[in-house]
């Protein structure tokens, strides 16, 4: 059963993930529209995206003004609950949601990592996966919890790591990887193929 | 340059890893020999395979008989020096060596682990993998150091988990894949192309 998705996206950056989301539904490879994007950077590159898509509302919401990181966790929840999203989709939204946010929306807020977790969660996954010194690392798709990069898993890809990588040049690698995949994710969400058995995600996936 | 690697191989089960660097040597894929197999469980199965083999020592030194574990190691070590290795092959050994043994051989002893380091280190990793739901896991060939499978990394291959996977049959997909890994970073030591730079190791390796 196909559902056409609302999406909510959550980006902070120049918002390489967000225009892999946008290209996808406007090409037919993903049936969804992006209701909004949601920036907590008045100048972040991701917003002119945004404005150049034309056709999804844009709202910024900065930390200042507001006294204490619950308070504005609350405020986002609240902006983005207005949308009424059937996924919230973080790509490169660069703040911890604490519970008064994730708490909101259980199981419909989904992030991609640049790592194969539970390996180099948090931040500058791949230099922490250069200075680890992996020869595979990758990238993953998983639900939000209140953890940090510690939720369910939907879909991982594997990326090689060689001899001569440094940060750029490996984080290119996975990010190409990265757009596909989160498409992907999006996609067998709203084919409803994505189960929940314990804390493992059945996908009916075979592979890439 | 390559030189004919000598090998101690140290197993305690069923001896497949073992098998696959027997064959190879046997096959010619690989410019080695195995001076010794060391074990530490009497009727392990790889004891039959080695004498099947019938052209190296085969030692086995049980943990009986010691008082403590470090008197064990010391033993384990004056054994496994009487061949003069270039490489010790751990191969399915199911004891953690101590510094007692580990600071004899430094940077000669390597270990293959069923996962993508670093993680799911220590047993039962294809279980631990299922249990966190990743969709990507592997296997590891890396230098042994004091730590439990903390080493540097020297070879690593990616291998999907997919939905119906147990314990079983994600076990039988990775160890497919550690035979020739196993075999692989053999060869690339015995080549001469496994160097160090601070604890990442630079193989001239392509991918598999």
């Amino acid at each position: 059963m196909t559902k056409k998705l609302r999406l909510v996206v959550m980006a902070s950056g120049r918002g390489s993930n967000f225009s892999a989301i946008a290209d996808a539904i406007r090409e037919g490879a993903l049936d969804a529209e992006i209701a909004a994007l949601v920036c907590d950077r008045p100048k972040a590159p991701v917003i002119d995206k945004a404005m150049a898509c034309g056709n999804m509302d844009i709202a910024v919401l900065t930390r200042k003004g507001f006294a204490s990181r619950a308070d504005y966790d609350m405020a986002l929840a609240d902006l983005v609950f207005g949308y009424d999203p059937d996924v919230i989709a973080l790509a490169g939204f660069m703040r911890v949601l604490g519970p008064e946010f994730v708490g909101r929306f259980p199981g419909r807020i989904i992030n991609i990592h640049p790592a194969l977790l539970p390996s180099f969660p948090g931040l500058d996954a791949q230099r922490q996966a250069l200075e680890y010194g992996v020869k595979v690392t990758g990238c993953t798709v998983h639900f939000v919890d209140e953890g940090t990069d510690t939720g369910p898993i939907i879909l991982q890809e594997a990326v090689p790591v060689l001899d001569e990588d440094d940060e750029e040049s490996l984080s290119a690698r996975i990010l190409e990887k990265e757009h596909k995949l989160y498409v992907k994710a999006l996609r067998l969400i709203s084919e409803g193929k994505v189960r929940m058995e314990g804390r493992r995600t059945l996908t009916e996936d075979k592979g890439l």
